[in-house]
This record gives structure tokens, C-alpha cells and sequence, in this order.
């Protein structure tokens, strides 16, 4: 049970820009911080943007910007929007098993995934990017 | 965000037997019901006797049973013992993201997979087990 890297880079090139004293960041920057791909995270970037969480400047002093307030994305809305797959079992996604009309283990999971996600609905991007200097260390962001 | 087919079918063969009348089924008896390979179940079947949760009986009228009550075993058990990975990130099988030790994500995303594996671990097989018409109906099982 993984979510995807996509995921994963998504909510950490959120905490990124978030932790910025500008809230401004390039992607070249995000990749630094992190010692990951600049190539994956043009498309982490896009898909950001295109799910209104982002907005790109451009020309000089321009960077990738949150699109909404740190206190109003929540990890679990994310985690929504950008993980391609939330079907834990095949039967959520094609409903192909003999017993599904029947099944109980269905119900079950689908209430654990709802309380999953619940945890993470109620942990918004402001949570989990507060400007210590600790966090702000690791990622070589200057205060 | 998904599980093995491995735990999938682990589960739906805990079901199979526990809904038999004598509470004995056969590898080719399951297959057939879900549709699923026999190869396949045969390992499904190796590592649930390896965990702890079915016997082998050899022999005329031989097949597999449930180790311990249905009562007894707990979906979330099940997931923990089987599912080969519930590192949900990177970070919490490797740590090597450079934000690890100042990082507040990974506390929610620990916390969310708690609450996914705390709904399970209060669901039992005997809960999903439970021996309708309908469900037996549905795997070809007489009552």
C-alpha cells in the first residue's frame, strides 16, 4: 500500500513554496532541496497547477506560488486530486469479483480508506509547512 | 493506493473457507469460485499456512481449514502479516528524503494508515464470513 511518487513529490514541492518567506519557488530550487529529478517535477508542477494549486509566474523573480492559502489545502484533498488510483482492491475500480453484490470486506475497507483519508482531511498544508528554522534548514531556504 | 492481489485473494479465501459448512475447502474449489488461478491460490494458500491462518489436511476429504476461529482473526492482522508493504511514502521504508527529521507529513501520513489499519483491526473474519444464502450463493456453496 504506496501512494505514487507523483503524490509524494506533489505534497513536498507543496511544503516547499509554503515554507518560503517570498511563498515563492522554482522548480530548479525544489529539486535541489530534495536531490530529486527537475524533469519529474515540471510535470508535478503542471498537474499542480492544473488542479489549482499552483500558479506559475514568469520573467525574473518568477517561481511556482501557492494559488490558495496554506490554511485551506488539506493533505486528504490532495491526496484526492493527485493520487491516480484510491482503489485499494480491484473491485472498487472494475468490480469484477463473484461476490461483491454480497461482500462485506468491501464495506470494511472502504470505511478504513474513509478514515484514512479523514486523518489527512483534517491535516492542511499549513500543518505540515510551519516555518520552523529546523525544516527550513534542511531544505536551504534562507528566513 | 492499493493493495497486493496477494492480500486481495488471502482475504477472499479466508471467506471461502469460513463460509463452508464444514469450514473445508479445496485450492481448485476456491479458484473456481472467484475464477481466479490455481497457481496463484496455491501460494496465497503457502504463506496463510506459513502466517498461521489455515491447515493443510491431507488425504481423502483433505483441503484447507482455518488454523484459528474466524472469530479470532482480524482483517487489519490480516493486512499487517500479508500486504508486503504499507510504507506509504518512501521515507518510511528507506528515509532518505532530506526533510526526514523535521518533517510533520509523515506524522499524518502515520497517523492516517493507523486509522486505515484500526477500522480493520476491528473487523473479523467471522464479520465477513458471515454464512447468508447470498454470499454462499454467489461462491457456489451449499448450505
Amino acid at each position: 500500500m504506496r501512494l505514487t511518487t507523483f503524490t509524494d513529490f506533489s505534497l513536498r514541492m507543496l511544503i516547499h513554496i509554503a515554507l518560503k518567506p517570498q511563498g515563492r519557488a522554482t522548480i530548479a530550487e525544489v529539486a535541489q532541496a530534495y536531490g530529486i529529478s527537475e524533469n519529474h517535477l515540471m510535470k508535478v508542477a503542471h498537474l499542480l497547477g492544473q488542479a489549482g494549486y499552483v500558479t506559475t509566474l514568469r520573467g525574473r523573480g518568477g517561481g511556482l506560488v501557492l494559488a490558495r492559502p496554506a490554511t485551506d489545502i488539506t493533505v486528504g484533498e490532495v491526496v484526492r486530486r493527485i493520487e491516480p488510483d484510491l482503489a485499494l482492491v480491484p473491485c472498487f475500480a472494475k468490480g469484477d469479483c463473484v461476490i461483491l453484490p454480497a461482500c462485506r470486506l468491501k464495506h470494511a475497507l472502504h470505511a478504513a480508506r474513509e478514515a484514512f483519508l479523514a486523518v489527512l482531511d483534517a491535516t492542511t498544508l499549513a500543518d505540515i509547512a510551519v516555518p520552523d528554522a529546523e525544516l527550513r534548514g534542511l531544505l536551504g531556504i534562507a528566513a
